[in-house]
């Protein structure tokens, strides 16, 4: 299970010298895009020989019978590398449908360290890391949405779990009206955008404070969390 | 916001090439434990020179006041290092109270990329990423511990969600047992031990493949999950 950068040039920024190694080191992959795991593997090694490899691409449609296909070359002692978009696999993508299978065909997986908006914006929140929940994208209906938002509000109060949700970057401006319109004024919110990459933004602030200081999120890539100061 | 190790002895199996040279380029720190935070900025440097550094240290109750006083290097323009005993600071360490007080200071906060055994554990359970909570160590008391654990089965079954958990090592084999004794048969549970160093395991198999599979916790930093297979 390789990571990849999440969407930043620089390798060495996010991924250890030993993960870029191993990755560099693997002829098979299944990877959710092709193009841009070719320019993953290139960035760190501008030799690496892409012409001797196969790589097979999934999505949330590839069926399982085909996935057994795939990795059956660690059937034959080979390692495969499984690379996301961006960020880590297995955790918001395919991959996981990957890993469920080599298990059943008792393949052993192997995570390797490298970036997560989620992590990255956990440590950079001041929020509790000891309860924590991720949820994804929030519902398109802008009147779900709120019931979401007011979910998680009214959920930190009571318990002080941190709450960490996204939405598509065309969305954010939306979302942080919502925030800004119906959560009450001390509410602790946590938005970080281009994590990792040029014009990184993270930063904790009640709501009252955030309708001063608002970022401008529209198409960035954004993570935001409620959550108890700690 | 540093990464270490998970205890692990190679740095760069865990911690990127650019973030070692961050860490080794501060000379303010505040950590969870100054030994470890002196041998790990060593293990990256031989020559990293410890006696022009200024380390405190916090825990869980050192006080605000005392937090003032050692990110103040930071209004001077210095920048400073915050170190958790192992894995990433901020998360489930006393470095959330430090981001807290920076914010209100308006001290830049900059959460950098390394190990985490929650993040490591989702990608190699093949659990769903979309919708996960963290809910730190289970309760010590038998009775509370066993009900935990259903709400966490119960709400799998009926949101998908995959909850991850922990508890101190030496009552592993005590968690494994209520797990295999008190959850349905058909339960699937992703046990993850000595992630990133020697002797790592993770595996994803159902209660009742575990009885007959069951590792040895015993003492060994271990995360545990239950969800549903994707």
């Amino acid at each position: 299970m390789i990571p990849t950068t999440l969407g930043g040039e620089v390798v060495d920024d996010v991924i250890p010298a030993n993960v870029q190694a191993i990755a560099t080191s693997l002829r098979f992959f299944i990877v959710e895009n092709v193009k841009s795991a070719r320019r993953f593997l290139r960035k760190m090694d501008r030799e690496f020989p892409i012409d001797e490899c196969v790589f097979h691409e999934i999505n949330k449609k590839t069926e399982a019978s085909a996935i057994y296909h795939f990795i059956k070359p660690a059937l034959e002692g080979h390692n495969i590398g499984v690379m996301s978009d961006a960020g880590c696999p297995g955790v918001a993508d395919p991959g996981a449908a990957v890993v469920t299978l080599a298990n059943e065909k008792n393949i052993h997986v192997h995570p390797l360290v490298g970036p997560s908006s989620i992590l990255l914006t956990l440590m950079g929140s001041g929020f509790s890391g000891q309860n924590f929940s991720f949820s994804g994208y929030l519902p398109k209906d802008r009147k779900d949405r709120i019931r979401a938002l007011k979910h998680f509000e009214a959920d930190t109060y009571r318990t002080g779990n941190t709450h960490l949700f996204m939405d598509t970057p065309f969305r954010n401006m939306n979302v942080l009206e919502d925030l800004l319109n119906e959560l009450a004024d001390t509410t602790m919110i946590c938005i970080a955008n281009n994590l990792t990459i040029h014009g990184e933004q993270i930063r904790t602030l009640s709501v009252k404070d955030w309708r001063e200081n608002a970022f401008d999120l529209a198409k960035k890539p954004t993570m935001f969390a409620i959550g108890k100061k700690q």
